[in-house]
């Protein structure tokens, strides 16, 4: 691929165009904006592409509470190459091809350091609206004006500016598009499967919710060689769709009958799903999981966010006999030593990454994206930025 | 050990003492009852020795609900002769020594297979008062009227009959106190450390509540290599205790002033304890238990059982960085197979169980047992039935 960046800019901001978020809710505008020099520890990256994921819109939407700040630039799934580097930077240089992750990856803390956990103690995920190391923002609008960040990605413009603790470079001749969907959605699903419930051959699988991260869920499930995998979702289109990525069978729970979800799936099962996996991010969806696995030792993965607040209730009882709760971020996966496996994964045709991709758009177009993932048509769209 | 049973009592019913709980809460009354022969699949056991756990004092305390059964025999850890055997029962014969275990393990069942559970589908764990297979009782007492059993033991009794599901062999020569001691308590304990945590080297572990089950978890956690063992208990006698089991670390809750016990584990294990044991049964207990874990990978277990059916409210928010919660009963060991190990660690001088026994009585005095457990004065109460 072609890897061009002019080593002039280096130093100076950039003026490009963003798809900036003025107002909970409402159309991102395409603006031109003003990207600075990336500062000690970080890179600032020319964006080949970018896609929209559900954090994306769930926080867009927001309008009160410390998560709503704006006007900011979201987008934390893409691709890119760098453009410049900050002092400090040793990591990365100008022309490599590297993926931005809103997971940290600062490989010192004890947490980096450990094999149990991938969630960085030095720079912990939170809804922060600068950057990283010093809490300010690399973003000014035409009036002057600060403009916020995302995740510590901002992947919705031409230009941005993340930490080196949030960059993973890649081979320079994997695909880009592939690659922005290793960032978020997809890893999430593949990890939940692989490194925190180790499905094994065999087992069966309950899915709830079936967009990109669901059916990520599903495709882990089918290489580990689950024998069911059942999906669970209100739109009776993703059956179709999920039989690509290995569903076996479908509950429509508001065509389900008198039966409750979780009785349904313990017929099916004979006592329960040996996994359960919950991508919608709703307690009620996570007490269905949770109640529809095997009573002995069913393991249930949280892996959406619940963004009401709203607390999941155990009964300790229903839990004493051997099932189990996880959380997981970003699939338990690190960034920086684990995505170039699954990207090696796709290389060797063993991970299919191309069927995420239902749509593709042009920035100027972006606002499509968000209508078509609003409407569960579009698993993955990607959004090209410079064409 | 002696081990003389005569085979004239068999197909017979056997008038013995036991003592019967006649009303919640009441003193137990020595009584002579009468005890049938054992059915197909049952045997006939003379206790030995049985010691006091903490659930029959929480079940013999219970005044109603589905739990409250009157009167009946309780006792749960135990070790005896088998006196006889009904039909079908090939795995022991008369004059084994061996331990009955409320877990059953009919090792024919789907769980009983499976390497993940060690919950038996067949005859799953209930608060039955009946027989396992038929529901009925083997107990009469002089009226002729029926006496209930407890968690299929039912072992405050100098004859008891028993499931073969619920019969573990053991060596004849391992001490019988010991083995009685290797029925629910310590062995709960241990592997809730060693097979359902992993505790490895190395690791901090936190345990909620001081009582036998949780100096067996410090026991567990010193056997692995643990590097702190944080001990909290509202007894402040309990420190000294601890030592002996590893304990490293106390607080008592009562006594730490303004900060939460998670915020003392959290300073105390720079971020929380990769362990956390709730030993205790309370849902409050669970919440500081699993808020005293470490936030990017801290696991909970819940060992005690929460008799008051109060939830435990989880903030997925709170789990989402890799905290997780799981369940246990019987510390994830399957009898038949994991007691004869356990057993030989003792043999091995690895395990330590001698510390276990603060006390023992004789069967007409098992009433000071209710009164020393009570009172938090003893960790385990050996009952001699026929000194
Ligand atoms: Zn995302
Ligand atoms: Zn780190
Ligand atoms: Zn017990
Ligand atoms: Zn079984």
């Amino acid at each position: 691929m072609e890897a061009k960046c002019s080593s002039d800019s280096a130093g100076k901001p950039i003026r490009c165009r963003a798809a900036v978020a003025r107002k909970a809710g409402e159309a991102l505008v395409i603006e031109e904006i003003e990207v600075s020099p990336p500062k000690a520890g970080e890179v600032r990256i020319k964006i080949i592409c970018t896609s929209l994921c559900h954090s994306d819109v769930t926080l867009w939407k927001l309008s009160a509470g410390p998560g709503a700040v704006f006007p900011r630039i979201f987008g934390h799934e893409a691709a890119g190459i760098v453009e410049s580097v900050g002092e400090e930077v040793e990591e990365v240089k100008t022309g490599d091809i590297v993926i931005p992750v809103f997971q940290s990856n600062c490989g010192e803390c004890r947490d980096c350091k450990s094999q149990k956990s991938n969630a960085c103690t030095k720079f912990p995920l939170q809804l922060s609206s600068g950057m990283p190391r010093d809490g300010t923002t690399r973003f000014m609008d035409s009036n002057g004006q600060p403009i916020y960040h995302f995740f510590s990605v901002s992947s919705f413009s031409e230009y941005t500016v993340v930490d080196i603790s949030n960059v993973v470079k890649i081979d320079p001749d994997f695909p880009i598009d592939k690659a922005c969907l290793l960032s978020c959605g997809v890893t999430t699903g593949l990890g939940a499967v692989e490194k925190i419930a180790q499905v094994e051959e065999g087992s069966t699988v309950a899915i709830f919710g079936l967009g990109a991260v669901g059916l990520a869920v599903a495709e882990g499930a089918r290489l580990q060689g689950a024998s069911k995998i059942i999906g669970v979702d209100l739109n009776p289109a993703k059956f179709e769709i999920g039989k690509k990525f290995g569903i076996t069978d479908f509950i429509n729970p508001s065509t389900s009958g008198e039966k409750s979800v979780s009785q349904i799936i313990k017929e099916m099962t004979d006592g329960g799903a040996d996994y359960c996996f919950e991508c919608v991010g709703l307690a009620s969806v996570m007490q269905d999981a949770f109640n529809s696995s095997r009573l002995s030792c069913g393991k249930t993965v949280l892996v959406g966010m619940e963004m009401h607040g709203t607390p999941l209730s155990i009964n300790s009882y229903d839990i004493l006999k051997g099932r189990s709760l996880i959380g997981c971020i970003f699939g338990g996966f690190k960034p920086k030593s684990d995505l170039p496996i699954l990207a090696d994964k796709y290389l060797q045709k063993m991970l299919q990454l191309d069927k995420f991709i239902s749509h593709e758009v042009k920035l100027e177009d972006i606002n499509e994206a968000f209508e078509l993932l609003h409407q569960g048509k579009s698993l993955r769209c990607i959004i090209w930025m410079h064409k």
